[in-house]
């Protein structure tokens, strides 16, 4: 059985249980509509899934539900919002118009977000910042369960990268990977059904490959691609971590104990006006951006998140398809609040 | 028979080459220096193996030799310099200064470079950055040998991304690789020696998987680490191509005709400044990153670039070892300049 929503309909839905478990206006706000959003994309893992690992975080004290952010002033071409140990979705959404500002001022700024827990997806932030024209590079640590290249136990987060360029009358080009071979949610979905992991994706905690989900749980993850994944890991643990004055994935793990919930850490967000980058030189750069992506389109390849984006249509058109077990889980969330949530 | 010359030395005999095949000062004197350093950190591909790659380029009239790097007005927080149509280095060596103070006025910073030949590996540029206690992301096209993923054809670069991080008392942490799962000169090594290439390195001219090297060369190369190589790839062709107003890869290859010289476009080189990004918050990121650099080595994983920076060692210690083969094809540069050039 299932039933069929409205995007907007199911973002009020999310937003009220949110409210109802002591959340503020705008920290209800922002992660309701990331969550929606995943939803309607048909982003499983960061859809409705979502909304019990937010009020377990929240149930467990590790963020504050009404938070309000605060933007601090701004560097130079760095803007900086501190979370005030709320969710980082607020907090993104409050410096993005300044970003956006700064970005087009200087050609290129930072958005630097501390003190906040994090446990969306970098494509809602990579799209507001390509519907005003600007390309974004993203990037985040997470908590430790990925071992470095050539290393024995977890210390990097599974570290995702997300860039995006603005097109004009397309889905604009977006990618949104994690810097180890699979999320840890996939290891996870391997446990449960009893399924052995492919080669390359784990080591057990003796350091050795393992293809036992369980070994691997008390294991660590692989970095993709070998030296060159491990490496880009560590660049955002130093640039999104250390640099910005914030928890790298050793310490935010260490801050939160478990991997239950969703990690404490800072957040950096790059934003680049192709108009100003371009100036004075031959030719629009979104015009021969095109030239690219035609190329890759008449050799049959698929630029990156197409999946994600016909989803996108599919609801817009079509509405969100509800199961009865979610729409249970959110009535259930509705009327008990903190206490539906173990 | 080999015979030992210091860094020094070697340089200034590279540069006489240069000056007597009729490159500038400016041109010969930033060549020579990223050659040499090659040689010196036992980066044979890099190394005086190039010199006859550069007089190649020159004598096919792909790069102008005497070139004087022009620095144009800065705007916001992007330093541009034209190339004039000679190599990256110079023009690099000229906006440097610019960007580092760029870079820590504004907190971050872009130095372009446009109209340049490139041949060089990126981390002499970013080792340049972090030097002067800035963090680093370098990026370039290349010409047109990598399909994207689940592609048939050539159509991306090797396009390599390098990234610095800077260290007080110890060599900075430094990564610099190719998107691709190899560099071309791997699968012309393969194919010299007649030896099948691993799987999963290139496809044929059909866009089929292929072991044989000179199929490969035919054909196309992969990217590395899959789907997510390839976007960074992708990613790399927007900014440091498109954006910036300079060639990509496909259109290099058309400009320049054979993979044979060094490809002509432009480069992007981001600086950052830890201190502007920490500022306010706890902690200073030098000291952070070191706790971050021990976790790796205590679990006995090594950071990029230890092997390049142990060849360094040596040779500042001990200098650098020629071969006869080396020495005869100095001499005979030296003695006929571009006629010794194929």
């Amino acid at each position: 059985m299932t039933s069929i929503t409205t995007i907007d309909a199911l973002e009020r839905r999310i937003k009220a249980i949110f409210l109802h478990c002591g959340m503020s206006e705008v920290q209800a706000n922002s992660v309701a509509r990331v969550i929606a959003a995943g939803e309607r994309d048909g982003c499983k893992s960061h859809g409705i899934f979502r909304v019990e690992g937010v009020l377990r975080t929240l149930k467990a004290g590790k963020v504050q539900g009404n938070a309000v952010p605060k933007l601090l002033e701004t560097s130079g071409a760095i803007v900086r919002v501190d979370g005030q140990s709320g969710f980082s979705n607020p907090a993104f959404d409050l410096g993005m118009p300044k970003l956006v500002e700064a970005a087009r001022k200087f050609g290129l700024a930072a958005l630097v977000v501390n003190d906040c827990t994090h446990f969306a997806a970098l494509w809602p932030e990579v799209e507001a910042i390509t519907a005003q024209g600007l390309a974004a590079l993203v990037m985040c640590p997470s908590y430790a369960t990925v071992a470095p290249w050539g290393g024995s136990k977890p210390l990097l987060g599974t570290n995702p990268l997300a860039f995006g360029w603005p097109r004009e009358g397309d889905t604009d080009f977006v990618f949104d990977f994690a810097t180890s071979v699979v999320a840890r949610g996939e290891i996870d979905l391997h446990s449960r059904e009893g399924k052995p992991l492919p080669d390359g994706w784990a080591i057990d905690a003796e350091g050795e490959p393992t293809t036992v989900a369980e070994a691997a749980l008390a294991g660590a993850m692989l970095p993709f691609g070998g030296h060159k994944g491990s490496a880009l890991s560590m660049m955002i643990e130093l640039l999104a971590g250390v640099m910005i004055g914030d928890l790298t994935s050793a310490e935010s793990l260490d801050y939160l104990g478990t991997t239950g919930l969703s990690p404490r850490h800072g957040e950096l967000i790059i934003a680049l006006s192709p108009e100003k980058f371009a100036a004075g030189r031959p030719g629009n750069p979104l015009a021969r951006a095109e030239v690219l992506f035609d190329a890759v389109a008449e050799q049959g390849a698929r630029l990156p998140s197409q999946r994600r984006f016909a989803a996108r249509a599919r609801s817009l058109s079509g509405g969100i398809a509800l199961t009865s077990a979610h729409e249970e889980q959110l009535d259930r969330l509705l009327t008990l609040g903190l206490d539906a949530v173990r």
